[in-house]
Order: structure tokens, then sequence, then C-alpha cells
């Protein structure tokens, strides 16, 4: 029973850590796709998109399947729980890429974004990338001080994201307000993608330590 | 163990309709709150939220506990994982109230809505309360009819959405770039609250018929 419990849980870490990671590179092919109004690569993340959905059901299917067969109690329950509210996150993270994919097609040929704001994106996808491999890398070594370093990161983000909103609404933007438009939408979804993989880590901090730790996050946000 | 089993799922439906309609009100008030420049509304939305937040660990563990101590089979094990993801939902819809009344409160004692648009957030939370509604009334009765028709309540408020992008986009519009920004987050925040509902109602469906309804949602999206 402990056995087949032990090989099934870690084959939901796998598929976890892959989703993670499909996520992390979708989120870095969107970004490249937004920064050069790169039809080609925006319409390759959102047809990827499926292969993450698809993982999404498996992850369910093998999450229940693992509490049907195996009943586990206590803290291999707790891990099989986690595991089914980290599916949601990760599936969102990639519905963000996605978003953010679709904003450079609808704009293209034009670019969706006025240069001025190029170099905010540019690190609010490296940073997106980097938490996305942070996530990946909590759900497979379960160290919670890793998971706590991914809401320094998510700070870093929502500086990104707060200094965005203030080029914003800086009198001297001459771009339209189309333009501001899609760049407070793209904002977003790079800060949603960020607090989704510090979720992350937060579920692996509460599965190792039997605690939560505070939401620090919900002071920080700017813009909400 | 069924009767008990029962007794507790009951108990947990009971928590995600409370939920559900702490939710609905609370964007009632929030869209009151930045329709009529209402800072103390406003206060009220943010303080109360942390009773959505409480009860949303209280499900959570109730949900926990129930695996853990009546080790639920086939349907009933579903019902469970289903009330497990559903409380994410339902916690994100109430944050969305609260970025809501959140904006009220940085603009205050400005409103944050040029007058042009109020007509739409009227319809919007009109709409939102309407389906907090549907999303209680349907994990009450798990009808699965009922579920579906959460779907066509979400593509009215989609259609808003399309249409209040179209008052932004327009070249008419000269209420500033900064309350573009407002009026895309608040857009979005709306929107997002009512997708919240229908994947309720998509989880509620797939626990009654065992299918998930297709996910008519995703292509119909404007902004994302």
């Amino acid at each position: 029973m402990r056995v087949a419990y032990n090989e099934q849980m870690n084959e939901l870490a796998d598929l976890l850590g892959e989703m993670a990671s499909l996520a992390g590179a979708a989120m870095e092919k969107a970004t490249q796709s937004l920064l050069q109004a790169d039809l080609v690569l925006a319409e390759q993340v959102i047809s990827e998109h499926d292969k993450i959905t698809e993982l999404s059901a498996i992850c369910e299917e093998k999450a229940f399947t693992l509490l049907a067969l195996q009943a586990p109690v206590a803290g291999d329950l707790r891990s099989v729980v986690a595991g089914i509210q980290i599916v949601a996150d990760i599936d969102r993270m990639g519905a963000l890429a996605l978003h953010v994919a679709k904003i450079t097609r609808r704009r293209h040929p034009n670019h969706a974004l006025p240069e001025v704001v190029n170099g905010y994106f540019a690190e609010m996808g490296r940073l997106a990338v980097q938490i996305g491999a942070s996530a990946r890398e909590v759900l497979e070594t379960r160290d919670p001080e890793r998971a706590a370093k991914l809401q320094e990161e998510d700070e870093a983000m929502d500086d990104l994201h707060r200094h965005l909103f203030t080029v914003l609404m800086d009198r001297e933007w001459s771009h339209g307000v189309a333009a501001a438009v899609d760049v407070t939408l793209l904002g977003r979804f790079y800060e949603r993608f960020a607090d989704h993989a510090v979720e992350v880590g937060r579920r692996v901090i509460f599965l190792v330590t039997g605690q939560l730790p505070a939401d620090l996050h919900q002071q920080n946000i700017p813009s909400s």
C-alpha cells in the first residue's frame, strides 16, 4: 500500500513539475512574441496550451485515483489534497501565458507595447520564467526555505508592476488609451502569474511545516 | 459511516453556499461603493473580507477531515474533491469584490468611474450578484440544467465587457489614461468574478453527470 502510494504520489509530483515547466516555457515564448510582435511564436503558445489543459485533467484524475485506491491518511493525505489545489494554480499560470500570446496575436502586425514599456515587460517576463522555475524546484525539493524565497521574487514582480503603473499614469503618456488598456491587462497577467507561483509555494510550506505563511502578498499588491 | 458522511458533506455544502452568498453580497456592496464613491461602504467590504478567508480555511479543513475520517469512495469522494476545488473559486470571487472596493477607496473622494461607464458597471454589478446567487443555488440543488444556465449569464457578462472595451477604445474617450486603467482593471474583475461562478457550475455538472461541459467560455472571452 505504502509503496503504491509513494509511486503514485511521485508520478503526480512529476506531472505537476512538468506542468510548471510548460507554464514557464509558455510565458517565456509569450513574452518574446509580445516584445517582437512575433505571430508565429504567439500561435505556438496558443496551440501548445492544450497540453497544459490535458496535463491538468490527468493530474486531477491521478489525485482522485490515489485517494480512491490508497485512502492515504495524515501527511500523505495532505500531499494529495495540496496536489489538487496546486494543479489549479499551475493551470491558471498556463492560461495567463495564453492571454499574453492572444494579445500579441490581436495586435499583429503592430506591436501591442509602446517601446517605452518594453524594458518592463522584458524584465517581468524574465522574472516570470524564474518564478516558474522556482515553483518547479519547490515542487521537487519541498524545501520550505526555497518556497519562502518565491515570495521575494514575487515582491520584485510587484515592484515592477507598480513602476509600470507610474509610467502609465504619467501625464507624458502619449501612446493613447488603447495601448494603455493593453499594457494594463498585460501587467496584470504577469503579476497574477507570479501570484499563482507563490500560492504553489505556500501550499508546499503548509505541507511540510503544517502552517501557512502569513499572506504577505495581499498587503503588497498596488493595483488590487 | 454513511450517516456521518452525509452529515459532514451537508455541512460542507452549506458552508460553500454561505461563502457564495458572502461573495455575492460583497460584490453588490463593492459595486454600490464604486458607483457612489462611498468610502464607508468600500471599507465595509474590505473589513468583511476576512470572513470569506476564514470560511475558506474552515471549508478546506472540513473537506480534509471528511477524507481522513470517512475515506469516502466513488461519487462521495468526487463530491469532497469538487468541494476542495470550489472553495478556491469562491474565495477568489470574494477577493475580486475586495479589489473593486480597494479601487473605490484609492480614488475617494473622486469617483473611480467616468459617468459614461456607470451604466455598464451598474449592469455588470447586477449580473455579478445574480451569478453569485445562481452559484449558490447550484451548490444547493445540484441541478445540472441550472448550472448550465450559469454559462448563459456569464455570456451576458462577456457581452457587457466587450461593449465596455469599445467605449474605452473609442477616439472620443476624453477621460484620460488613469481612468482608462481603472476601468480596464475593474471590467476584468467583474468578468473574472463571473468566470469563477461558471467554474463552480462546471464542477457541479461534473459531479452529477460525470462529464465536464465543453469549455465554451474560453472561446468567448474578448480580451483574454
